[in-house]
């Protein structure tokens, strides 16, 4: 199925011409901007200053709104925004779902929206009249952060197939770790997790994948090591059973595991980072920490993306 | 009184050249929009790129903000907003009007507010040096909103004039309800409410307007039904005397009252709808029910009136 | 230094040169906007329609943020806002500093930051891959508003050389009386404050200036009088010493101060000015009050200043 005006929710929509196409015009529009400082030349059309960008994000968010805001004004497009709208109309007694249809009726060209699990949510978002890009949904997807993290990886790896990827950390409630599990699996890298007994995934999709017990030996097998946050907010009513301190001991990622990591592997994290906790304040000046080159990429990928959902093409310049 | 130039805060402003070269052009914009998905090429001008629309509003929005920067955008036009002044300046000891003065004195082409009733930002609004837009003012009016409800009238009902308007619910509290009286009959429509006695209109403009107090037998006379929202936050301090239970009892528009309604009838409501409350969810679910179609009239009608307002002139395309 | 593709922190980065450039271009801006509103084709380019600016502002901001997002506007830039990241990624764990970082890669054009004193951020600041302006630094500088400050006393007096400017109040903890003093003595003006003892400067830069215990005698000197916001969020665990109702009696510029005020002097406030606290509502209605000029000329500034560290050139129209 092609992306041309199609919503774009989960990576299991995306053939492998797909992520081609993202991967090459986000590289052309990378390197473009290096040289140029901007990339709205390269689009084939008379100009998309007419083409509206919403956002409704009803979770924080600081890297994926910006990055998306950011994304469409290069192409030249206009953003306009909504977050928190449960202090708007929600605070009024609109469903989440009605805030949705309501924005899709102000016809714009695309929606990027952010929300916590809400299965009638869900549903609406299938069925709006505005093509849909998914900006982390609960704790199901977050597919756009899973083709920056590939495509990080093949920037500095040279490739995707075959690289070892290590996610640490809270597994269970990572919308970023399923995106990416069926995105790296569908491009051909192996993909392992490293997590307390009390994070480790539950949904079918991770059945049968290798996990690790010991950060040392993780670290080891890998060549890309994955960190994610851990998700206080997402554990409500849970008991997670042992303390920051207990989590930091076996799963933070330091000048130890750095040592066990091979020279020419990468760290990445989805942000924010919380220092000391994922990672010590040493890994992030580590040259093989690429937490900065993915917010770097996400714009450039998020701008391919939305590029090719509006059935544009680009010339070389 | 041409708009060009100046405020737009009550629908008496507007003569019957005026509803009528809106509603022109805003149908214009529509059809082109459906065609082309834009609309920018159809204002003779060299670009409005350079045009700033701000916004500032002290009270939460969701529909009427990104409306007002949908309809900006799909001119060309910047929107620059400013939510909640009163976490920013207000918060520091600035009052509203001298806010409006502030954001005036950077000469945006033209402003919108929406604000809780404040005589001393009535008169400040009336004295600044760009044209305003009332984006809804306490309980007093809310002049664009009685626009694009008189648009859809026109739209799926043939006129506006001699239809028979009838306005459910929170009647008293209800800007909407004030501006669409005006404006309603000024194109020569009949207005009717139907209201509990503790919502009943107590202004003069409402003296001598037919009332029903049996929904059934409003429902049976009416060509147009427009439903408000219960507006709990202008309740502060008053007993409204009976339970949201007993209020949907009476007043809920479900599916009995659909059934005595005319199968060529409209339902409308300002948004946000509170489902189960004002209208049951199977009523947004008939086709009669226009209320999705209103928001999508709000950008363009908002377009015309501010293409107008700038003194902008149109082509066919 | 040349201000080109540098950041800008400090009035004393500013040579003389780099002074009558920002001004003269400010100064053209403003002469050509009121008679065509709009500035966007003074500049020698094709167009800034790609160019992004980003702001993240960390405390309150009305003025400020509006007023660059304005800026931009007017030039045809866009701009994408992080407002209160406290309440995004930094409720999430995230330092502040490493909010800059992650924006900064992003890359916009120029990234505006406000927040409150944070030796991190400082030295972060300093050391991204984008030019930063600050738009107000904790207790430390505000260098545009001295440079609009410094434009309006140079449009309403002639010059700036040889003025004597008064401020007065709560000096100690104002950002913009630092700013103000460095760039004001550079260009030659004396500068003389009017304070409570608990609002004296302290820091080494206001060693030696000239101050005035009595708010009459002091209005005889000067013939410009800026007033500053007494910043009650800036005072926490300090004991202040003093009721508002006795700096009122003491510090309050109203009727009386104004009738030993030169006719032909001007007073000026960075707002948001509380009414009855800095000035009597009867001083803000006094023709040699300046504050909503400061506003507009703002923007004018903002625009040159942006305009010149983006490397662009103007012509005459």
């Amino acid at each position: 199925m092609s992306l041309v005006g199609e919503s774009f929710l989960s990576s299991d929509q995306l053939t492998e011409k797909d992520i081609d196409q993202i991967f090459s015009r986000a590289s052309l529009f990378k390197t473009e901007f290096e040289k140029k400082k901007r990339i709205d030349h390269l689009i084939k059309s008379e100009g998309l200053s007419h083409k509206v960008l919403a956002l409704v994000f009803s979770e924080p968010s600081t890297r994926t709104r910006m990055s998306f805001q950011v994304a469409g004004a290069r192409l030249g497009m206009r953003s306009v925004a909504l977050d928190n709208p449960q202090n708007a109309s929600i605070s009024k007694g609109e469903t989440l779902e009605d805030t949705f249809r309501n924005i899709a009726a102000m016809m714009p060209d695309i929606m990027v929206v952010r929300y916590n699990s809400n299965i009638d949510a869900d549903a609406t978002i299938k069925d709006l009249p505005c093509p849909i890009i998914s900006g982390g949904i609960g704790s199901s997807e977050h597919p756009t952060q899973a083709l920056l993290d590939a495509f990080t990886i093949k920037e500095f790896r040279g490739k995707v197939k075959g690289e070892r990827v290590l996610i640490v950390g809270d597994v269970l409630h990572s919308r970023v770790a399923n995106s990416n599990l069926i995105l790296l699996r569908a491009m051909g890298a192996e993909v392992a997790y490293c997590a307390p007994a009390q994070f480790e995934p539950k949904n079918d999709a991770w059945k049968g994948v290798q996990s690790f017990t010991n950060l040392k030996e993780a670290t080891e097998w890998a060549t890309v090591l994955m960190a994610l946050r851990v998700q206080k907010e997402r554990h409500a009513g849970e008991n997670v059973g042992f303390s920051m301190a207990e989590y930091r001991e076996s799963f933070r990622i330091g000048g130890d595991q750095l040592q066990n990591f091979r020279s020419d592997g990468i760290l990445l994290h989805p942000g924010p980072v919380i220092r000391g906790v994922e990672f010590s304040a040493f890994v992030l000046n580590d040259k093989r920490c690429k937490v900065l080159d993915q917010v770097t990429n996400g714009v450039f990928v998020r701008a391919a993306l939305i590029s090719i959902m509006l059935g544009l093409e680009v010339q070389h310049a």
